[in-house]
């Protein structure tokens, strides 16, 4: 969707709307680190992201994808930065052919700064000299489709001779065809009310960004301000003196200035604001939080997990909940459907999943870091403590997921780091819900005024001895469905049939059922080979001749993967009947206490 | 299905099993009463019903009317007879082709009585002579494509020379390709059970059930064993003998004695058994009862309205609330479609409803008896009081519903009485349910273990002006969506898009969530031409000048018909807050009590 669009609509709804701005880090683990943020900032409500562009080569090609997978994994409306440095016009053309494809439909286009090593700005052979020129060729080449926004200063560009030739330069981008301004960073509030005067005084009618940067610390701002030689006020720097080496203080300080700067733009009629993040969460977080801006569950999480944005995929709602820790990789594999599920898993014709490539299976952490959560297990019990451990929340990860577990799994965490203990190694659950309401805290998603349901599952490796005393159990429980496979892909199941079963679904005020995540074979199968192959990936990190590598292997190889749903979601604690656990008895009480 | 499939499942599973056998009435409301039995009886839980063959002319395609209404309006799995009496191979075709067309794969094949008239039975030019011949003729034109049935003779049949020529008849039925036999009536057990014993002697080893025919009245066995020359045991006799008078007493006495007779089956190992219900109803239910053969809610009610057998329609599980009470009209409405929704109502891609003609609209009674019932309504008034009436069981019918209220409405019918009074005159409506069980006796339908849910809706014609004192309150309550549009199809609504409301849905084990009821505005739009129409039909049985058809057309021109769906299913009561209701208040009880 389009970002003028969205802002917009804010605009008719008179609610206050904001976005956040990131970079490409520099280091794979700092990408990954990223999308982990990104996926977390989801919450907050943004209106829109934007990424500014790598300029040149490897840290273009990391902008585009980092554009493509916000867009289609986390489904944050997506704004791509372009500049004209060192980008003749066939770049130019292969960047916009990116973002269109992945669904991104904003630009943010600039002129840039000058290469690497270059004092002054030039256009390369074949490039665009002005911004300006930028947002003439978007608009002749692809008409209406992009949102385009382009660069406002509010203290006049660096470059620029005077404050009048820059709002001159400013107006031609208007008029070239850009429907938005976001401005560069400032520290004086009074200094943007004036700008946005100055630009309506010229004719300029398209909504105008404020960029906010909360300060970060006292050499950090310093360093910020040598770029463009920003103005601080007086005021400004004489509150900063005696905090200067408190970075924390600075930091609440930054925090508390930008508030107050939001505060008089509502005031002056203002209602929309863009964070510089600089990557970081915390900030940005607070500043909403003191402007109570939380959002509400609706406007966030249309589906129990985060829909993506890109137009293939603009019906699809219907997932299978094995992918819920790894939606990158489910994206991934399914990117050659030509339809996805929609309203019920059997509307995609047996859907081929994409094969396992190396994007598919790695580990998220860095090998030290792997190496410090999980150590050296020598047993099937030292892997099982590892994975209680994760339960517990004392460390970060496993394999199968680079991040804590949800807050939905909360009230069932104690019970899941006890099983694992027993030897069933947890890496997928949702504990059971009868009919919380669709704004929920916790469980909410979907429409206002609906009820949210889930049916509890619970996902695990296994011996196959404990699998048989499993199966046993649930031989005699008819509402218990499973299936079970170990990495040769044999199955055991007891369901009659390949149809899906629904664990999650709503039920809303004027709409069909919605029944956003599913259980069924097809897919269970092509997830086991990802499952199965992270073993491969822990393994890898020691020594191939150490105990520990061998450990894990002979899980890999002997142990089985086993999905349970509990088809009763009325007795919501039913599906711990299976696990020898006294619910709120003495062995739990025992269990838990123990770690 | 065949009949012989579903037989044989019975057997594999040690269940009893039985049948229903019907006869073409011989008028219009015989018909149609005969469809309300075929409906009612469905409940009992039969595992197939037959008709018998109206030998010729427009008895004949009754016969196949009756038996592709069975198939694809109730659901009801039927067996055809066919027989040869006056019927060339043509006509034999022909049959054999519509039972095809709608989904009937079972045959009773007959040789059939002699003509009217004639004493002596013979063939007809072009036609066959023994029903051996017509099995052969059906087995080499449709292969496996039929079950094919034949009748057995217990005393053997009255043209037989002996009992021993008889068998041999019997066997060559069965060598033809027979997979089934049914038995004519008998009124001694022990003549079954060595009926059974000499047909494996001679080789036939296909099921054989027994025909059971509970004894209605004296004078009627006395005369069904006329046709047959059938031996009635003495012990019978004697024992109706101080009772024949008494038809109570009679009727009483044959129930008795049929379930004796079905017990010794059932220890000579026969598990199935055919009942000539001669269009009858009560002693069916009574002999099922006594045995306790109260079939369970899953195999009876697989989705809350009747499935169809037909081929075409085999997917169909959504259909709009709409045609609750004229399932007939639904079916041939929408007979042309190539898809029916499966899943959710999206799938099927903007449906085309057909056009009403004559046999879509009309009412369900003679003339006589709509005027017994409804009498002169001279206002507006006077109409609310015979919905009033309808909703409190004092009449049987509304033109849009030829059947008492449902079970399932028993909790609301005070309510529906009341709001009729207040002049909102009620043609649809269900309650709220939130989550009964599927085994549930009144609300519940579909497999074991699941939990069924519906959303109240309420459907009716109102004044123009208490329609817009309805929409005023309906318009604070998010909760509440509806339809509304008078003849002349000015529609108002309050919902956002065209997409439908799930308005019944269930979970159950190891499948996705089944949604067979949904609220639609297209398909309501094709309803209210229906809907509409019918007050026409009712202006028409009085003169056309009188008041009373004035005042009739005069509701059906200005009123609107509005459908109400409280979305709200957790608050049960929550629809009846509309309608000034003091829900278990003062005027509840006054306008509950003042009727």
């Amino acid at each position: 969707m389009k970002v003028i669009d969205k802002i917009r609509k804010a605009e008719e709804e008179g609610r206050f709307f904001y976005s956040f701005e990131y970079f490409p880090p520099k280091t794979p683990q700092g990408v990954q680190n990223l999308y982990d943020r990104m996926e977390r900032m989801q919450r907050f409500g943004p209106e829109f992201i934007d990424v500014t562009w790598g300029a040149g080569g490897t840290s273009a090609d990391l902008t585009t994808e980092l554009v493509a997978t916000a867009q289609s994994v986390y489904g944050l409306e997506t704004m791509m930065h372009l500049t004209c440095t060192n980008m003749p016009v066939e770049k130019i053309d292969n960047a916009l052919k990116a973002a269109k494809e992945c669904g991104c439909q904003n630009i943010l286009a600039l002129r840039g700064d000058p290469p690497k090593g270059q004092l002054n700005w030039e256009s390369c052979e074949n490039g665009f000299s002005h911004a300006s020129d930028l947002v003439r060729y978007i608009r002749e080449k692809y008409g209406d489709y992009f949102s385009i926004a382009v660069a406002g200063y509010p203290e006049g560009h660096i470059d620029s001779p005077d404050q009048e030739s820059d709002m001159k330069y400013l107006k031609d981008k208007v008029d070239a065809g850009a429907d938005l301004i976001v401005t560069q960073l400032f520290f004086d509030a009074d200094v943007f009310i004036d700008f946005v005067k100055r630009c309506r005084d010229i004719g300029i009618k398209c909504p105008i960004l404020p960029g906010v940067f909360p300060i970060q610390n006292y050499n950090g701002l310093k360093r910020v301000i040598s770029f463009s030689n920003n103005h601080v006020p007086q005021r400004v720097w004489d509150e900063l003196e005696p905090i200067k080496d408190d970075d924390a203080a600075v930091k609440e300080y930054g925090i508390n200035l930008t508030v107050e700067f939001i505060r008089k733009f509502r005031e002056a009629g203002i209602n929309g604001f863009h964070i510089y993040t600089f990557n970081l969460e915390r900030s940005s977080r607070l500043i909403l939080e003191r402007l109570q801006l939380v959002p509400d569950t609706e406007s966030i999480k249309p589906l129990p997990w985060n829909p993506s944005l890109t137009a293939k995929r603009a019906k699809e709602n219907v997932r299978p909940i094995f992918w819920k820790n790894r939606a990158k990789s489910y994206i991934q594999r399914t990117e050659s459907w030509d339809e996805f599920p929609n309203g019920r898993w059997g509307d995609s014709r047996s859907p081929a999943f994409g094969e396992l490539d190396g994007y598919g299976v790695s580990l998220k952490y860095p090998q030290q870091e792997c190496l410090e959560m999980w150590g050296h297990p020598k047993s099937a019990d030292d892997i099982a403590a590892i994975f209680a451990k994760y339960c517990k929340g004392t460390i970060a990860g496993i394999p199968w997921s680079a991040q804590q577990l949800d807050p939905e799994t909360e009230v069932i965490r104690q019970r899941l780091a006890a099983i694992n203990l027993l030897g069933y190694l947890t890496i997928n659950s949702q504990p059971a819900v009868n009919g919380a309401k669709s704004s929920h805290e916790v469980y909410g998603w979907g429409p206002k005024n609906g009820y949210v349901y889930q049916k509890a599952y619970i996902e695990f490796f296994v011996s196959p001895q404990k699998l048989d005393e499993l199966i046993a159990k649930i031989s005699k429980n008819p509402q218990v469905t499973f299936h079970a496979v170990n990495r040769q892909g044999d199955l055991k199941t007891n369901t009659q049939s390949d149809q899906p079963t629904a664990v999650t679904w709503g039920v809303f005020p004027g709409k069909e059922i919605v029944q956003p995540t599913i259980v069924e074979s097809t897919a269970f199968m092509a997830w086991k080979d990802e499952a199965f192959e992270l073993w491969n990936e822990w393994a890898q990190i020691y020594d191939r001749e150490s105990e520990t590598a061998k450990v894990i292997l002979d899980v890999m190889n002997s142990y089985y993967l086993i999905n349970i749903v509990m088809n009763d979601y009325v007795d919501e604690n039913g599906i711990w009947k299976l696990f020898n656990l006294e619910i709120d008895g003495d062995l739990s009480a025992k269990l838990m206490g123990s770690q």
